[in-house]
């Protein structure tokens, strides 16, 4: 156990928005929402996910919603306990013992903080993807057989709503139109499960990770002309290309932004053309024909002077990125984990091969 | 107290069709799943409101839809004790004492009927309507200012979801949202309520006046020839306008159906047009550029030989009708009423008028 500070705090609302994939919510509304728990309810402890115990009670706690919608409605704060307390009192299995997030990104590595200060838990150093995916079973407590509900949902105005569903996927495509209809942006809890339960399925040790390349990104952020290198290394990633944004295509639909960027390559990449594919988080990388990376594998744009990660509502002409691939957890990698996150779910008819393969193809 | 025989409730069915003015849903649905629940349940009590305590806990039943996909989707009779055993026990205001329908209709007079026999419990002989509305907060319930929520809603695969919202007209947005998501027709539980709250917010005696209704039309249907002229004495009718349907234009959007009728004027009406616009139910009748009626009051159509009501999803081209406009309870025709669910609130720039005024003005 140890407790987050806010240097912390900034480093992993960082670190996780590059994992996010371009998904999971803008890192500077993330970091001032735990920041101001912090001040109003005290340190946060964050614990191995070794010392949960087996019997303990977890209830994992996220923003739900179009990125878009989540820069301009801000959570008021207070439907994080109000989900939480009426979660707690319908699973009458007594007190939760703490939260942990679903997801890595620059909002949704931060809601499980929140909760964590308001109702005086530890958050658990683990999550359910070990990057940000659009839909609720895209976990990998899915691919372990636990159930998505009942879960709650709550908005900024008060509404709460429940649900008790007879498959994961019908929790993603009710609690979908219900976040729709209140505003495009909820608050929900959900994956209740045992401590045993969430060291079988959950990915560990993601806020320290979070942390260590949110750290990388603040140091080579800091320093003039100092180059991707060390970045790739923390996290094995791959540079894919470097270019200057030309275009990007948007529409929120269904509660999600779905859309396109194109990029036109500089540099070593001069003459090319990038094209990416998103929905909420990217999910397809295109250059010309070639495929260079798809989901589960993670694709990443940082700033090309900064590093700092964009996430896929601050894509616009004319911000020149670097795209990075990542290897994303072993255990999206089963044939269940194509199946729920692969390219073809998402309606791309392209096999998955792992980056690591595909970046030797085509360099 | 009284026990419900097979007559009484085809005569219901048919005569709650005709309140439900176009919606309401299919009585002949509606008719078989009550009848079945009798046969499978045992009889069903009917008690006037008279008998019911002040203290007594009543929830309401219905089914909660666009009619066009019920006449398809047919519930599987299990959603009904599922959504009623939920709100049991999430209230927690020990045993409900009864059930009663929210409106007038061919399915939604006799889903209690269902509920009722399943759970073995009465059923209390009034509702919130006097005829049919298409949205949750358009009850005298809502007038008097009992809450939707908490509420239940329940679909045919198993699905349940519970809301608690902070008005009834977020209750309608977010509810409507998850019955699209849930395939367009679903089973809810609503408006709970003391015995007190029943006798001062209800429409009386509403199954009787339907059984009386339904009566007269089985009567008239059966001897060739006769008139309406009885149907509309037992209603405190009007004969607006008969004639043949030559167009019906239909969309089925945000979980309704809207449209139009244009119907072309037959024997006394004829070189005359009546246009009628609908959402799930009858909104506006004109004839030319006449308003011969408007919500709150009743705009019904009966097939001209028949005299069987007519319900929106089955208009259709060639069929002759006879238009009714029928007076609407009080209830409807103060302020809030008129606020609630007068022409304005369903976006046409028309003052209420009561029919029977809009009748002797063209007459």
């Amino acid at each position: 156990m140890r407790q987050l500070n806010e240097q912390s705090i900034e480093d992993i609302a960082l670190g996780a928005a590059l994992l996010g994939t371009g998904g999971g919510g803008d890192p500077y509304i993330g970091k001032l929402m735990a920041l101001q728990a912090i001040k109003k309810y005290g340190p946060i402890d964050i614990i191995s996910i070794d010392e949960v115990p087996d019997d303990a009670l977890i209830v994992p706690s996220a923003m739900m919603g179009a990125p878009t919608v989540l820069i301009e409605k801000i959570p008021n704060g207070s439907e994080f306990k109000r989900a939480f307390e009426v979660i707690e009192k319908f699973l009458s299995k007594g007190k939760i013992f703490a939260t942990v997030p679903i997801e890595a990104g620059g909002v949704n590595s931060m809601v499980p903080l929140l909760v964590a200060a308001q109702m005086r838990i530890p958050i658990v150093d683990c999550d359910g993807m070990g990057r940000a995916f659009p839909e609720l079973q895209m976990v990998t407590y899915h691919l372990e057989g636990i159930t998505a509900t009942p879960m709650v949902i709550t908005d900024e105005k008060g509404n709460v709503g429940l649900l008790d569903t007879i498959s994961n996927n019908w929790a993603e495509n009710i609690a979908r139109a219900m976040t729709v209809s209140m505003g495009g942006a909820v608050m929900i809890n959900i994956y209740h499960m045992t401590g045993k339960q969430l060291k079988k399925s959950s990915i560990r040790d993601i806020m320290t990770y979070s942390e260590r390349i949110g750290r990388t990104i603040r140091e080579i952020s800091q320093i003039e002309g100092s180059s991707i290198k060390k970045l790739l290394e923390v996290c094995n990633g791959y540079e894919l290309f470097r270019g200057k944004i030309v275009d990007v295509l948007r529409e929120t639909k269904r509660g999600f932004n779905f859309g396109t960027a194109k990029i036109d390559g500089i540099e070593n990449c001069k003459g090319e053309k990038l094209e990416i594919n998103f929905q909420n988080e990217n999910l397809i990388a295109k250059k010309g024909n070639k495929i260079l990376a798809t989901v589960p594998d993670l694709i990443c744009n940082v700033d090309l002077e900064s590093m700092l990660p964009i996430t896929t509502e601050a894509l616009k002409y004319g911000r020149r990125i670097i795209t990075i691939g990542i290897p994303c957890d072993t255990k999206w990698r089963t044939s269940k984990g194509i199946e729920t996150v692969g390219p073809r779910y998402f309606g791309y008819d392209i096999d998955y091969i792992p980056v690591e393969e595909r970046v030797k193809g085509v360099e």
